[in-house]
C-alpha cells in the first residue's frame, strides 16, 4: 500500500498562498486495507474539484464570510468523486463511484455520521467523461445554469459580457447564453483563451485583458452596443469598466471576485462607476449556488438540460486536469494565477 | 405688473455650479396681462420645486443620462404648482390650481400643445399646505414610497439605514419604515438635523456624518446588529461603507448619488467594498420613480395611503422654502452644500 495523502492547510496567508507555508501535502493515517468504520465507508478518491472559494476559507475564524472558516490543521475539503474500496452499509458496494462533499485525500475513510455528505453518482444518460460532474454538471454548471437564469434574465439578441469566460464558470455561461440566442462577448487572461472562447465556444467577440491597456476601450471595442448582462467572476476593474459599459436596466450578476481574494481590503480595487447603478437603474446582485433560489429552484432543470446538450455535443468543456496530489497546491494557486485553462480537477 | 423672471442656464458647471455664472435670474418677456395662447393657458407660479437631479441637466448634450440635457441658455423646468390667470381651454378656469413640469419663472405662458404637461391639482382629502404635493405627495415622496416597498421589500423587525435622512426622500422613507415595524437609523449633515429626524421623525438612532471620524465605526454603534435595507440618496462614502455592514441577502435602494454629482469621473469616491455584494449575496439597484414598476404600480397606492397619513398627522414634513424666484440659485445650491433643512421648495 501507498501512503495516504492530504492537502493539509498550515498557516493564514496574508496575499497568494506559498506552496508549502500555507498549504502542503503530508502524510496521515489510514489507507484502502483500514477496516470499514460501522456504518460507514473506505473510498479511494479518484477526482477533486479545486475552487477559488477554498481560499476565502483559509482565514481567522473570527472574521465572517459565507463559507465556514477551515482551521488550520485541518484537511482541506471539496466536491470529489470517490470509489467505494468497501462498505458497512447496504447502500453501498465496493467498486460504486460516489460523489459528495470530501477530504483531498487519497484515500477516505467516512464514519457513518459522514455518510449524509455522499451519494451514489446518478448518471442517467451514461455521460462519458465523469469529471463533467465536478465540472459543467456539478457546481461550476449550476452556479453558472443558476445565476444566468435567475439574475441575468437572458433575452434573445441581448448582449452579454462574460469576465474568465474560460473559466468553470464562464465556459458555461457563454455556450448557455449563445444557445439562448444572445451576442456573448468574453474576457480571458492569455491569447491561447481567446482564441478558445472565440473557435471552440462559439463566442462572438473577447479580448485578453493581459494585453489591453483600457478595459473601458477593450468593451467598447468588442460590445459597441453596450451591455445587458455581465456576469462577473472577476470583480475589481471588471466590475468598474462594465458598469460604465451597460445598459439601462442592465443586470450585473456577481458570481465571484476572484482578484480580490488575495487582497487585503484596503487593496482591493477602487470601483469609481457605482454612480451608474443608479443613474442606469441597475441591478447587482451577488449569489452562492447554495442560495435556496439557485438550488431549489435551478437543480433538476440543470441536469436535465446540461446532461442532454453534453451527450449531444452542444455544449463543451474545458478541463485542465493536474495528476497527483503532490501537485494540488500548485494547482490550487494557478486559480488565482491564472495558469490553469478551464476548470481545474485533481486526480489522484 | 412686474417683470417676469426666469432662472436660466448660463454654462456647464465642471463642479458646483456658482450662480450668476453657470445659472442666473434674468427677465423675460410675458406678464400677467399677455394674451392667452389659443387652446392654452397664463399661469402665475406659486412653488417651484427644487431637486439634485437638476444638476444632472447641466451637462453637453453629448454626455448620455437618465434625463435630457437642458441646453444653454434654456430656462430649467421642475415640478411646479401654479394658478391659472387666463384660460382658453374649457378644462380649466382662471383662479384653478394646477400642477406640471413647468418652467421656473413667475408667469409661463403655456400654448396649446404644453398642456400635457399640466394637470388640475387633485385633493381629495383637503390637504390644507399644497406645497406637501412636491414634497410627501409629489415626486419626492413617490420616490421614496416606491424604492422603500420595490426594492427595499421591508418587513417588521429589519433594520434599514437611510442617507440623506432629513431631506425629502430620506425624511419619507424613515417615517414609512417606522410604520412598517422596522428599526430606523439615518445619516444627517448637522446635529440640528440629527436632533429632528430623532426627535420630530422617530429615528431609532442616527448619526451626522460630518462629525464622525469613520462611517463604518458610527454604523455599527447606531446599528450594530447589521443592516438589512439601506436606501441610500448619497453614493460614495456612505454606499461603501453601508455594503460592509450589511446583513446577508440586504437589500440597497439606490435612489441617488448626491455626492457625485458635482464630481469629475476620476474625482468619484473609490469604492472598495464591491466584493461584499457577492459574499454576502446582496441587491443593489438604482431606480428612478419614472421607471414603470415605480410610477405604473405605486402612484395611486402612494397618493391615498400618504394623503391619509398627512392629513391624520401620522406623517411630518419637513419643507425649506425659499421666497422670491431672485433667490433660486442660492436655494438650488443649498442642496448639494446641505444648507438646505428639509425638501427645497421654492415661493414665488
Amino acid at each position: 500500500m501507498s501512503p495516504n495523502r492530504a492537502l493539509v492547510f498550515k498557516e493564514i496567508p496574508s496575499g497568494l498562498p506559498v506552496p508549502g507555508k500555507h498549504l502542503a501535502v503530508e502524510e496521515i493515517p489510514g489507507d484502502e486495507t483500514t477496516a470499514c468504520p460501522e456504518g460507514g465507508l473506505v473510498l479511494k478518491s479518484l477526482y477533486s474539484s479545486l475552487d477559488p472559494y477554498q481560499r476565502g476559507r483559509m482565514r481567522p475564524p473570527h472574521v465572517q464570510s459565507y463559507y465556514p472558516a477551515l482551521p488550520v490543521g485541518e484537511t482541506f475539503t471539496s466536491r470529489a468523486i470517490a470509489q467505494v474500496v468497501s462498505s458497512d452499509n447496504p447502500q453501498f458496494r465496493p467498486g460504486d463511484t460516489v460523489i459528495g462533499m470530501l477530504s483531498i485525500q487519497e484515500v477516505v475513510i467516512l464514519e457513518a455520521k459522514s455518510l449524509p455528505f455522499v451519494r451514489l453518482l446518478d448518471n442517467p444518460m451514461s455521460i462519458e467523461d465523469i469529471r463533467a460532474f465536478l465540472g459543467p454538471l456539478g457546481v461550476p454548471g449550476l452556479t453558472a445554469y443558476g445565476g444566468l437564469y435567475e439574475i441575468g434574465k437572458p433575452e434573445r439578441g441581448q448582449t452579454i459580457f462574460v469576465s474568465a469566460a474560460s473559466g468553470a464558470v464562464g465556459q458555461m455561461v457563454g455556450q448557455i447564453a449563445k444557445l439562448e440566442g444572445l451576442r456573448v462577448v468574453g474576457s480571458v487572461g492569455s491569447d491561447e483563451k481567446l482564441k478558445f472562447i472565440l473557435d471552440e465556444l462559439g463566442f462572438d467577440a473577447g479580448f485578453n485583458y493581459k494585453t489591453e491597456s483600457s478595459l473601458a476601450d477593450a468593451l467598447a471595442r468588442v460590445a459597441p452596443e453596450g451591455l445587458d448582462i455581465f456576469f462577473d467572476n472577476v470583480g475589481g476593474d471588471h466590475l468598474d469598466a462594465a458598469l460604465a459599459h451597460m445598459k439601462d436596466h442592465g443586470r450585473v450578476v456577481l458570481c465571484g471576485t476572484i482578484s480580490d481574494y488575495n487582497k487585503a481590503p484596503e487593496d482591493r480595487y477602487p470601483v469609481r462607476n457605482t454612480t451608474y447603478i443608479f443613474s442606469k437603474r441597475l441591478t447587482v446582485r451577488g449569489f452562492l449556488v447554495s442560495d435556496k433560489e439557485i438550488m431549489e429552484k435551478y437543480s433538476a432543470e440543470h441536469q436535465r438540460r446540461v446532461q442532454g446538450w453534453l451527450k449531444d455535443g452542444t455544449l463543451r468543456t474545458k478541463i485542465w486536469e493536474v495528476q497527483g496530489v503532490e501537485n494540488a497546491p500548485e494547482a490550487f494557486l494557478a486559480l488565482f494565477t491564472g495558469k490553469n485553462f478551464g476548470k481545474v480537477v485533481l486526480k489522484y
